[in-house]
């Protein structure tokens, strides 16, 4: 990745994670107004806090996350479409 | 639960609570406008102050909390649907 | 009680007060858009000041309060009717 | 006065003051849309700082001050109406 | 002045200046909107600062000033229509 | 100057710049809802940070800036008009 | 560039990116609502904390940037067309 996130954003690649129901048969999640879940292609700095200092982001690349639908900005770089969002817009990171 | 929350934020099952009327009989809550009860799942670090400091959370893994009817965002893991929120979207913790 | 309120917020149970006019003759507050009277039954450990310390509420359990009619949310526990807000949502302590 | 105001609150009795023109001669103040003078009943022990230390207040009991007639909240004690409000909606003080 | 405003307050007598034009003939300014000008008749103590010191008015009684037509509060005070407002309100001292 | 502006306002006077066309023609700016250049009359002593600090001003009297058309109030002093404004309405200093 | 931005404000020049898609044909982005890329030509010393001290710009001149496409305000200097805005409306530096 190419792109360097200022201050507290990241760059995510969305994913279209398949999901298992109670029943173990996988459905594509299709029509739900849900949260997104991606993943961490690069990290910015981090932002300051009121005093000056800066206030380490708390994911890594690599990391899958959770984020709202509609946080963020789209961003294509050499032809690969990426949201941009500060880490605040991140819900949760998907343990393994 | 393989989701680690970040910042403040709580995941939260959702349970319908059974109440008790003054005579005694239990009633099934209905069509009321009340604060939800859940049981927390995940618990993320805690936000940070302005200064920089990190606010532990307050909650734990499996304290029953009451929360706003329409707080927070429905995220589905495995097949289970659960609502991540804000720690400070939690009202109080239902004691044993 | 068994609501354990969190950051600062209070739990407070309605009372409905008797006036008593100028000339001694006790009367039922009707149809006014008063302030409401309550007695606070359960209090939060204090919410946090900007730099992270708690800032100890100024009310306890047992106390007689004057709140906006309109402040905090409606909670009912084990078939009683109670209101849970923040203590910056009470005006005063009624004295005795 | 049996209130005792929370925070930077102040219970306020409302007075109507009677203006005296320049040429000598008492009027009534009747239709104008002018800040209202009132005397200071009950004063809350003051706000806290951002970094938690209590702001005392700079108005005492007794004290007349003029304060906008749009603030506060009515209130009534034992059939008498007073406002209560925040210090910060007090303009000044009416010195004697 | 029998008014000793709060905070950050002060009181302004408003003054009807002539202005002089490029040509040197005195013309009144009728019709424009345009900033006031008056003189600060009562100061605050100051306001505090978000850790709770006081910050000392940089005007004082005398100071010619300029203030937003729409700024303040109007108060008559033994007849004498005067304007009450924020030092911040105020755009600049008038020097002599 | 008569004029001595309060925190970190400045007093500038507006100059109608000359454009140099690359072809290097100089077009008068006519119609375009361009920021505005002017040079700094006066200078505020600064604004007060939240810890209660004078933040000293990074323009001068003399200096040559760039603002938005529409920040500021006008105001008239001796016949010349000027724009007042906080200092973080300018966008930038132009270098000789 | 003979401007000089004032506090955490940036002069970008707008570029126009080829994009190249995944099957390595250049495409020009026409009709799309995507962030801008643009080159620093000028930064300011950085914003003051809110304790007063500065914070330093994490961009510097020469640096690919992308940014809002509806953030700052156009500029022309010397026939040339700029934005100017805020270091915080960039979103990320363009890696080499």
């Amino acid at each position: 990745m190419k792109l360097k996130p200022l201050e507290d954003r990241v760059v995510v690649k969305a994913v279209a994670p398949m999901e298992k129901t109670k029943g173990g048969i996988y459905l594509p999640d299709t029509a739900k107004e849900k949260p997104q879940e991606g993943e961490i292609i690069a990290v910015g700095p981090g932002k300051h806090s009121s005093t000056g200092d800066i206030i380490k982001p708390a994911v890594k690349k690599g990391d899958r996350v959770i984020y709202g639908k509609y946080s963020g900005t789209e961003i294509s770089v050499e032809g690969e479409e990426y949201m941009i969002m500060r880490e605040s817009d991140l819900y949760a990171i998907v343990g393994k």
